[in-house]
């Protein structure tokens, strides 16, 4: 059994990276969204054409992500969505709710802080974490059977 | 043709009740989750036990509510979101991507500082609002092919 | 047995109400597209804030007409696409690609001038008529079992 | 990630040519219909016998080429539509309306004549692009997170 | 608990009678093809055009009433099948297989005699019966768990 | 809103009448399985045959069960699924899995002895009862939002 | 594009090796039911347990079959179904139906004498062949636009 | 034809090896829950923090597992479900429901003390078998039609 597993959501801290380093040696492919932040905001206005108005240059970009966020997530057996700190992040539980409603397992990585927030969020996972680490202990059990020490 | 309708999303405001009188008169059956912040937040140890673990107590709420929520989403054809002016709101941007993934018609209504952060979620929209009145119009255009005077 | 039957296609003719009234007394229940083209053209800019872009105008109508044509054609058991003699109708074509898709039983309803041209939609088709009337027949024989005298 | 694209639509011009050269070195399997057009036009007589009535002639042939338009679009993670200067074009909105009705994400490219007559199938695109070399842009973006400089 | 049920296959006896009288009194909602065998084999040339050819003669007729047979079995609950002492009867073993990648109840009615030629349609059934009274039994008993005296 | 509730597992005590009554005034379709015993196994050879082999006797009765089971889960929003303080009821437990593969939204009701041996069943489920009482108050919740006193 | 080739239906004749020795050199995967007529008779008691009962044998050895044939159709993009000159072939036509209704693109086989007893089948096919040698024709042709000298 | 077998239910025996063992040189790929008792049933709290109360450190498991079963089950083509002569088991019946709804080939194996309270379970099977060896024989005459001497 191998896992295709989707990291969604927060995109300023290290936390994809702590995953992909923890999980070396398992039979996972991990994909993401595109994480460089002004890239991502800018993609449609840079490929299909300027416009002046804020709304539909990101709009533009918010759809040909929507290409790639599609994809990662059909293709995925596990969907991994992190809530950082700080900003909004609703595109995080939209894919949250995304993948949700096509079945996908689902886990949740958050601080303690946004427990009463997410709690519809957290109500839809199979597994709730903390800690990136925690997530790679989940991926590694799944695969293999094999508890932490 | 009729329209069944689910309001999710922020529930501090009339904005739901705004739409259903402004939409007296057509063929729309109105669903929405419960509206009172307390009984939701305690249905579930109020009905099925205390949990002494605050996570637990909001976990057996959420499940509780996915009862009705999953109902609402499944039966429409519309879904309409509000996104207010305060706090996360996680459940909404939740309920809208689920919505889309089940290729239900999603209209979302927010003002326009959160523009940037919903952009994701509009561009799953088919009608981004800022008044509660431009839902009724929308709505009543899609049932008889009128347009405000 | 009923049918839910979508009208699909030109709006510059008669065509619906001709197979509307000749199917009168059939257990048969009829949607359309908004057919007022100036309102279906700016049904957008009118509801939802004038666009001085031309491309969005357009795209926030179409939008919102969609909400109406991907309900008419999800509640149909049958969608019949009329193609006139004038203009591109790439949304009649688009139309019948979506119902085909959803496994709809479809009518394709044009003249013989376009048969080469149509080709591919016409064998999605479970029937190619020339005239409304005969679409009123294939109707009336499904639901009846009655041949024309 | 890898993608699979289906490049649906013209064929008289080189734009299929113009988009798999220009994304060589990218993850990409590519898939057309038949573009040589005097065989697609009598595939089916060809092979299972010759029909006196021009329609049944097209019949044939179209039915036979369904089994590979598909089986490309079953297959592809995002669908290019391209509509030419020319023609009707009504196969190439038929299988954007298929692909949309499937959940496929949708590329269109098209000239800006076309713009009003095509808003509908711009509507359920992603990315509506003017030249190959965007589609080009979009994809590489879309699997690399690169920009054009 | 209401059913609805499809009668489908042979067209010469009147087992679809006897069914439907044995059943009154009970929920149940019948459908059943076109049963006049002049009508179902010249619907479509009746209605759409004469053709000299037999094969598009049978084949425009069998495309006809698959609007309706479609549409039968779509809406079913529970499909019987029935398979006379004559005659191929192809279209009552291809409705079946319908019925059954659809995930519909199958009941299949025959003599003895065709036992072992219709063993892999009788192992994706839930009943097999041999006489219409055992099927008005069967449907009597899921609605009302009255057995027979 | 409006709830179609399938009441399955445990025959012997009269929690389904509990529910039933319990929620009388609430807009909520009930079904079950057959009830008696003594019809549910013997159905199957009362209307289709004896069975000298025991097996075959449970075979053909347990055929004939799924017809009534499949279309009650089906059409359930809510599937309740009870478990008694005796017997195997492995037919409870297959019919929740068989819920929840259809996303259906399940209750669980059981002593709390069971509560190690229905992990996996209670870890599907959105809500996890001890009283028939429990179940009234979430479909009342559920439906109108209030709690119990 | 490679294609998953289904070959059901007759088991008497050669048809299935002449279809895949003409296919030589194509990226097709063939895939057939077992095709020895005796141990596909007695799959199921070999196995599983002998039956005295004719009925019971069959059923067995149907079911044990089933799990061949369906993940044979479930993994297919074309299902070719052949239709021999003998015997009732109820197999066939329900293969032919499950294939229809799940999509996949049908080709049948038969001979001129068998057209009106197939009209309901071959109106759900995409090809209608009456030698195996044009059935490798369809096949080279959707896979390399290569039409026969 | 390769198959892809998922192994569920009873964990204290070496079915799963006999099954493996005696399917080797055929082309299946074996998939299984954990079967470490311990592991199962403390994998949620050892990696996502303790529980006080024995619910949710149950809860926090079985969700977990779940996340390999889900996976296991959606890959299969097969799945074989194993009934031992001890404890509850309900986790096995689940699963096999879950298939069923999935429309899994199932494939049951339990002594025969458990025939009648399994004949749901065994309905929906489409081979019943008593010994590790039976399952294996049906695997190698569904991949190679060889039936045991």
């Amino acid at each position: 059994m191998g896992l295709n597993v989707y990291l969604s959501g927060e995109i300023h801290t290290d936390w994809r990276e702590q995953i992909i380093d923890g999980a070396q040696g398992l039979d996972i492919t991990f994909n993401s969204p595109v994480t460089n932040h002004e890239a991502s905001d800018d993609c449609g206005v840079a490929v299909l054409g300027a416009e002046p108005n804020k709304y539909w240059h990101d709009h533009k970009g918010a759809m040909v992500n929507a290409i790639r966020t599609r994809k990662g997530i059909a293709d995925a057996d596990v969907v991994v969505v992190r809530f950082g700190e700080k900003y909004k992040q609703w595109n995080a539980a939209f894919d949250a709710g995304y993948a949700a409603a096509l079945g996908k397992s689902l886990i949740v990585l958050h601080g303690p802080d946004h427990q009463h927030a997410l709690k519809e969020v957290d109500a839809a996972a199979l597994a709730v974490a903390e800690q990136p680490a925690q997530v790679v202990d989940v991926l590694r059990y799944v695969l293999t059977g094999k508890l932490p020490d």
